[in-house]
């Protein structure tokens, strides 16, 4: 792991110089995304077909999964892990019910009415990676939150194989309340939600992470439909102090090494001594882990342990990184809320580790990467709806208003403004 | 205008086809503002000299605006203009303050705490364009949504100009209480906010509209920082009865052309000859307005009337146009209000002229355009927050959770996932 020391501006911009290098366009990948995408317009579901069969070598008689194909697959899963999927179901729902928002009007002044109506999207579609990324839990956490902000329609996309999808990942689908699957992966599964074909239906909104094709054909249908954040590699953060457990900070932070080789794990501490303890036991545990390999080189690559000189610089650095989660494992955790600026998901006390939130807790495990928690939010109800503003006047009202009205609309040269307050009057 | 009838299944595949055009890219323009981008992270403030130079024709020696030449600008302003600026302001806050959220905290399983904070952006970049569509009222709508979410550093840079920044551009800056200007403007200004520079800070957010360059350098930055929507031309739509007031529709439908050649405005109505009224009612008003030119290319081109065969067709059909701003000019408008299922802004009977909104009402006037009301929010101080979920666990709780937890991860193969929760009780 890389130690950085020094004074809180020091250790910022050495961290400014690791982070910089994510942010690099890839032209080859946007040329070809752009060519998949206009195809799939042109072609609509043959287009779909042709690149099953080049990228995932599948011969599709069918795009969508039917109902019973769905059922089998929830059927043949062991029954207790249905029990905890929904389990963790229920805890995502009275989560996220609280995000609920509702509608307000004022009559604030005489003869006039102002509100606000939170109106849920129509249609939203969900893509799902495939492979060994197949993660029925990431299904729960896109599908139930449009579901609790009204959506009607949620449409799956996941790629298909020769061997079929997986079985655990239609039965989180049955559970979430999916309302249609489709075996479409890649940018082509992201053109036919953005601009619909013959079978699918065209979405008012992409969610979900995916490989860079699928990143790179969300940033490009972005403004057409709506989409949700772009998806970094995991990232985790831990403050903590002398008194804190080596082991489960070690435990934790390998928790988020083993998802890729580009995780970011660091440990922000002002004890030394933690700081080596933490270290020995991470390659400790390394040992045993099967995704040894993976872990070993996010830990080695993008480790990092951070000492800093007081609690205020160590939240100082903290909040400049804005980790995607936040683990909290200081004495009388709780009490240092107030300090926290930027992270997605925070994890307070020893007990709170991060896999709690990726599988059970209810809070959502769609977060911030790359320092983006400085200005998005995990994923939630809030967003599976939109806002319509709504104004009445009466004549009165607008009678004491079309001066001021009147006068800014020329001050601005839009004089068929000015006039369309003032006929109203003539 | 263009007149369309017919079956709803047919109204809307017409309008379809006349809607596709608008997503077009400009490989050309991309290319640019990629360079201008890169430009201005390698050579910062003088990059941004040079292109003020090249395309302003101006050549600056500081790039930012003194709080004199702010003071002096704002006293230059003649002062009926001030009081209905500030009139605005007062209504844009009595209704923003109304969308402000707050923190929740949940307690319902014994030893688990759930939460969700809301937490303001640390600092956003206002893009306010110059020349002619230099908007005093569109910074007031920028940044008090802003100032009322606690934002606590809101930067505003707009295009330098020979003969100085406008007064009342200053004027608005001021009164809406922007703490920094800088005359930068185009991708550069976009550029400079995303990545800072010597003189300019980084910005956490950009908002506010602009040309193509803007545009297509908030896309590219995208991510980087977080961007508000990309805003297309103006749209006005109005649903109109028999009983409805000519002269007042014609009139709120020229305010709409008058912005832009591109402009779509379109009425929705059962009434032929209601349609015919309007009609005529706007070549007739067209003769005297100072922008005849544009308003005239706007109807000719974008301008639609459209008979509906019922009540429930007319919203059918403006739901799917998904106006910017919708207008109900219906008897008993308000008892509608449950129909429209997607519109940024929303005015309600025959006074309420959409004008009221653009200046005066306190609803915001940066909206959705080109059909992405479906899935997109007027600006709101919701825009300049984000969320941060916070989890809290004890001891106890954790064991209670930690076998459904340890299945799932072990489910997914992720197994460090298992043993940071188990590693707790061993």
């Amino acid at each position: 792991m890389k130690w950085l020391t020094g004074t809180t501006t020091e250790v910022l911009a050495a961290l400014n110089d690791t982070v910089q290098l994510a942010q690099e366009d890839n032209q080859q990948v946007e040329e070809q995304v752009r060519q998949i995408i206009q195809q799939v317009i042109k072609d609509g579901d043959q287009a779909l077909k042709t690149y099953s069969k080049k990228f995932d070598h599948v011969e599709l008689q069918d795009l969508s999964i039917s109902k019973e194909a769905i059922d089998l697959g929830f059927q043949r899963v062991e029954k207790e892990v249905i029990t905890a999927l929904e389990a963790a179901k229920e805890n995502i729902i009275s989560y996220h019910k609280k995000q609920k928002q509702y509608d307000f009007m004022d009559m604030e002044k005489s003869g006039v009415l102002r509100g606000q109506l939170v109106l849920p999207l129509a249609r939203v579609g969900v893509y799902v990676p495939g492979g060994t990324a197949a993660y029925p839990s990431s299904v729960l956490m896109n599908v139930l939150p449009a579901k609790i902000a009204g959506v009607q329609e949620v449409i799956m996309v996941t790629p298909p194989s020769a061997e079929g999808i997986s079985d655990v990942i239609l039965a989180a689908a049955k559970i979430a309340g999916v309302d249609q699957i489709f075996q479409i992966g890649g940018a082509q599964g992201i053109a036919a939600l953005a601009y619909g074909t013959e079978s699918v239906p065209k979405v008012d909104k992409i969610v979900g992470p995916g490989n860079i094709y699928v990143a790179t054909a969300k940033k490009q249908v972005f403004g057409m439909v709506g989409i949700d954040m772009i998806a970094g590699p995991s990232e985790i953060g831990i403050l903590a102090d002398e008194a804190a457990n080596p082991t489960y900070i070690a435990a934790d932070l390998l928790s988020q090494a083993e998802h890729d080789t580009l995780a970011r794990v660091i440990l922000v501490t002002d004890s030394v001594e933690l700081a080596k303890q933490v270290e020995q036991e991470i390659y400790l545990q390394l040992e045993t882990l099967p995704r040894k390999e993976i872990a070993e080189k996010a830990i080695q690559n993008h480790g990092m342990i951070i000492i800093a000189s007081s609690l205020e610089a160590m939240f100082t650095i903290m909040n400049e990184i804005a980790p995607e989660h936040l683990e909290v494992q200081l004495v009388d955790a709780i009490s240092y809320l107030h300090e926290i600026k930027n992270a997605g998901s925070i994890f307070l006390g020893e007990y709170a580790s991060e896999p709690v939130g990726d599988y059970f807790s209810g809070t959502n495990h769609v977060l911030p990467t790359s320092g983006t928690a400085k200005f998005y939010s995990p994923l939630g109800v809030y967003d599976f709806v939109k806002y319509s503003q709504v104004t009445y006047y009466t004549k009165e009202a607008l009678r004491e208003a079309k001066d001021a009205i009147a006068l800014l609309a020329r001050k601005e040269g839009l004089e068929a403004h000015a006039r369309a307050v003032e006929c109203r009057f003539e």
